[in-house]
């Protein structure tokens, strides 16, 4: 059995060094691109699926449509879930990650990003941001949405998503695919590789490059494996773990 | 309640004047502008939905995504259904249509396009061509697929698929959102509107333009409304009841 995981490209704010969370940007022009080889080295190496999950964040949502759309697959089952959104992150959204670490101290900041259940301060009830008032989630009950979240809290909306919607599909020889983000993938992840929290924490996971599980009966990993040119692999992955360094 | 249609905006085979049928092309560049204006218009005059319904084909799925980025609604459910696919053109998908009347006669293919029930001759069952045959319809039953369609077996299909999926979500106070095809959606139109099979012969719906059905309990029709620019609305309806004409 096999598992497909995508995080999305480049987003108009990772450009711009903000912290996003649940601020829903758009993907970047080489956001677009990554997406775009994402698709072309899918295609090439004849994968091919059934059903097809992401968030609701359009930087999620676009870079499945352009990856469905160079695999000529864009009649796939696509099913959105904000189980699946980014982590959310308080009110460091919207903040340059320098001038958080610069404010905070870099080492607040690595807590804040790398740490398992250290919450980042909430966004007040009344920010205009607060999910609960966006139309975007009206069809979500209200008091499952956070003001904020550490990767154990978006660990237990993931996992419970995962087990419930996506291993049914999988354990039924269903080859799926999720486009998501950098902790909700990291969560699931985590649970696949039997991860602790402090190997988590070590894990970054490159944009726009595949990352394909291979998985017994009991979804135990057999391989893992990114497609793609081994060279961009290890340029993503460098370049979002020095994402929140002053300098 | 309401009901909104939407024809996929110009495609690269429209341009060309072939038949296009269950052929899955892509929208050209005007089709596109076609969509994007669909999706302001919708957004500026603020409608919203809760479920979108689109077919297999690449030119409907296009126009309903560029729709959705354009009103900042990537993130509602789409459910693709072959069923609201176009009229399967049988052994004239692909001949361009002017060859075609001059080849069987302009009055020919008057009947072929125009007339409620005469089927166009048929694909060959060992056609590459024949729908039983693809990727994107390996999980349909194989007999439900057509090698040819008329308008009525077009009506056929479509019909018990509106009954069955949509008419629930509308009866619930749904806000739907159909995008699709010229004669899938004459189909629900004739449905709807209790047209003759000599009247709905007659209704060319204009590409890309939103057609705004108010329905009362009994999905009864209480008006019926193109929005957007009027010489926009006429332009296309008489651009799309020209062709197939010679000179």
């Amino acid at each position: 059995m096999k598992l497909v995981l995508i995080r999305h490209g480049e987003s108009e704010w990772n450009k711009l060094n903000l912290f996003t969370g649940w601020t829903d940007v758009e993907l970047s022009e080489k956001g677009r691109q990554e997406a775009t080889e994402a698709g072309e080295v899918l295609k090439a190496q004849s994968y091919d699926f059934d059903i097809c999950y992401t968030s609701l964040l359009k930087r999620a949502i676009n870079t499945l449509n352009i990856v469905l759309e160079r695999m000529d697959r864009e009649w796939l089952p696509v099913v959105k879930d904000w189980k699946l959104n980014e982590r959310h992150y308080g009110a460091l959204q919207g903040l340059n990650k320098r001038e958080t670490a610069e404010k905070y101290g870099e080492e607040q900041v690595l807590v804040w990003r790398r740490s398992y259940n250290v919450l980042p301060p909430p966004l007040e009830e009344s920010d205009p941001r607060n999910p609960r008032k966006a139309e975007m989630y009206r069809d979500v009950d209200h008091g499952a949405l956070p003001l904020t979240e550490s990767l154990k809290t978006t660990v237990d909306r993931v996992i419970p998503w995962f087990n419930t919607v996506a291993v049914p599909q999988i354990r039924a020889g269903k080859r799926v695919l999720i486009a998501a983000h950098g902790n909700s993938l990291r969560a699931l992840v985590m649970y696949l590789e039997t991860f602790s929290p402090e190997e988590i924490m070590q894990v970054n996971i490159p944009t726009g490059i595949p990352l394909v599980y291979e998985l017994d009966d009991g979804l135990a990993v057999l391989s893992k494996n990114y497609i793609g040119d081994e060279k961009a692999v290890s340029a993503r992955t460098n370049a979002v773990a020095n994402q929140g360094k002053k300098g």
